[in-house]
């Protein structure tokens, strides 16, 4: 498993400065670190190929897009060994942003963005508890996100 | 609260793309939605001013960069009044990527990242729990992650 | 969702007021609120067309009624997904008055009175475990009941 | 206990029909169930000495008004002798409609209602628990709420 | 529900000091509460005849005979509708000393007495875990039992 | 331990009627078991002697008497190590009936019997909630009571 | 149940030595504690026939062998009286080297021991949630293992 | 991390033959596994020297000891942040026999061996109750112990 014996302290410290920003200029990120903007391309080209950088994504700040409410939703399964299925029908409500398959009380852990209270009614009445397999859910709505950001990478 | 009234389908479009692809160019955005990649650049610097867009970022694989571990902390406070104070502590700890002021049974709901198993205990024990205000915490382990996906504008 | 665009603080002090007392004169109410009796009379009749007045009820003292025992139930069904059949069947039970779909551990949240322990024997086991979908039950018994007043609309 | 002894057939009527429409004159009543309005009038002055009729008040649709959000919390308190004093300062936020001391896993349960999710936070955050005595609530969001209606009298 | 309606202090008097010894008789309890045996024998024979006299019992302990185990078992059925079947089946199992249909976590809560660990095994395993219609059960170990006692009639 | 190294089977069936019965006098006994009621007393004494035997108490029916509600108490202590100087303040509540030490999620787990809701009320917040000591309480109220029996000593 | 009559405290001095050091030569013991190393021999064969010594066992270092995950698994049955069957299926998967029927919240508690994350989720996943009669499992991972030793015999 | 680079098959096969039965000769051992009792003795020498083999054990059968119980106590911590204090204190109680930091609802997860029923209420009560940062501990009886093997090395 030499999964990272390829990247060095360069690679990582340009995939900092792009995990604040994935737009900064390879020469600009060059010059931060003390590299050429070639170097730059190429280690990027190589994390990329490796499967390391997977792409880039604009973050907006959903409230002020009227999606106001954000929940995390517990599930449990009618068995532990329908994850698989249920996880594939999860995947296909939009609404859902994020699956986790955890160890604890409950077997599925999803995140999920809604516009109001009738909408998350909507999606936990009509989507959700409509998937099988699923035998009950727990939401807990979040108040306030702070902190929304990558891991440490240095 | 007239936040999204200067929000028309145009903008939605041109969000959609660019949290699918931070850096795909105006010109080619333009191209897809027919307007001219002038168009995609004020509207852009609009929802930039507005506060609706806060950035970009390259998305990496953890565990390809050693980073084995991915963990959903549910905290319980000495008491539910000094959630402001342990969010602060706890924005101090790099290996926190989120940290959310939930409904339900745990006060605050973290996500973690970890090299291993060991750095995960040092991480709780020598981080998150010398934390003033905090009396438990219950560690649930992410075996697998799918589908962290942006919301869905449109 | 243009749904209170019309309502005015005028419409909330009518209401309010209303809701302390319905049976209010509607000349008491504009002499307090320095409107005439028939401005009060127009906005009722809006506010009851707009669905926003729903009718008037009598407060009465259970407990002076021989009404004892007052309890929450909190329902686990079979399975997320029946909420609509296990909703309407306990509508049909007399004893329960209030019956509400919420996040969290239970599916549904009722509200039950009964006149003493026998009777809620008798609900619980002969009319609420006899309804399909319905796993488990639990029952939080009201040792005192304070503070049943309206939303504060001012 | 003789609490309803002067209570017959004939007053509970009466009140059925008020507890169904607090505004019903006094003369329809009477021809509802075969007395005359004088009969109704000395009934309702003889439940209200004794403390059995309460007031009245108006039914509003708190969606219509803009209050969107009904949430039933689960408060422990730190002691369970804690209540009197808690249970008076969730008293003075005039969001919560409603208090009950319970038996079973939470020592309170409170009704509360809020406009939208950053009135809840607000709520949750800057008023429950900022009450002395309070270790920690949980939050039932309720999605729908189907059947207020009065306790079955007859 | 004039149940007691019959029942004055003397015949509470009576039964104080035979839920304290059933064996003491009536001529000194007449002695200690200033009435005659014959009025304690009178009085006997109506409350039997009530109903509110069932018999008596030797109290042993149960330690000293070798029965060293002493639970309590909370169960949780498949449904809540098959206490009555449920409780039918446990009935027949000697070990089982009470059973109790219950509001809260536990549809059933039943105390059972075993000779050791490997008894406890069996009767949960062989026994209460083969009656159809259990879920799931826990067990409460007892490790000291304390003040059984009769209620307090005066 | 030879604890019960001096009882025979002829004791045990002593043990057993009486049991049943603490008043079956001790000839009738004996024409059961095929001893002489001599032999019986001897056993009798032996018994009360070695502490085997501590009384004998009538059963009266608590509901026809008026004790219409019996709850089972789980309670969470501050501290696990508090148990002493909490059970000896819980013994001196007349309504509790038993106290156990336990292993599982309480510490302890009392019985109490009251007439009605208010006199529940008065126990649990004037009395278990006053005792220093006990963190929080859950009450499990008996909808029924069935099998109250001695240990199946043969 | 004479189980222990005949072993004695030399026995248990034995067994103490050997239970810290397998292979520590009867001679050796012998000369602790005393006795010839004939006895010990003649000791250890008696007790090995009576069946109280089983074997003995290397202790290695798991971490160090790579086996960074050692986690125990609360397992929920459909039914608890599967308890067997699914026990025989757990013994069949080689990572799970202990399993016991235990009392309380879970059915089984069985302990488990992985190379890393991935191969836990595989254990978990492909073995553990395939079998046949298990509900719902919780993980608790290990951050530590302190202390393990044998029973205090002396 | 090359903890395990000096380990290969051999080694583990030899691993593996004396986690089965710690006294096989070596000689026996190099025979089973085609190698000399010589390279057995100088590979084992090799992993004393790396840490990877800590010593040896015989296993004995605590039930036929007179060991009746074996129970795992999840603990509450008054604070997370006790864990070394806590753990240090558990240490001293000889009948812990093993102590796990663990991720979940519990900060400790340690098993105990006691004789019988009293012997647990003693170590509970007076040990492990009197430990200094124990907040709350919930105890689960082994009612069968299966399986205890050493880990799949090969």
């Amino acid at each position: 498993m030499d999964k990272n014996l390829e990247i060095d302290k360069t690679d990582l410290k340009i995939l900092s400065l792009l995990m604040q920003d994935a737009k900064m200029p390879y020469t600009a990120i060059g010059e931060k670190i003390f590299v050429s903007g070639g170097t730059v391309h190429v280690r990027m080209a190589k994390m990329e190929q490796m499967g390391i950088v997977k792409g880039s994504q604009l973050i907006v700040d959903p409230v002020r897009l009227g999606w106001d409410i954000s929940a995390f939703i517990g599930i449990y399964l009618d068995k532990s060994s329908l994850y698989d299925e249920v996880a594939d029908q999860l995947e296909m409500i939009p609404e859902i942003v994020s699956i986790n398959y955890t160890t604890g009380m409950y077997s599925i852990f999803a995140k999920i963005v809604c516009r109001d209270t009738p909408h998350l009614r909507e999606v936990l009445h009509d989507k959700v508890q409509k998937v099988q397999g699923i035998q009950r859910t727990e939401t807990f709505i979040s108040l306030e996100e702070r902190t929304v950001r990558p891991i440490p990478l240095l």
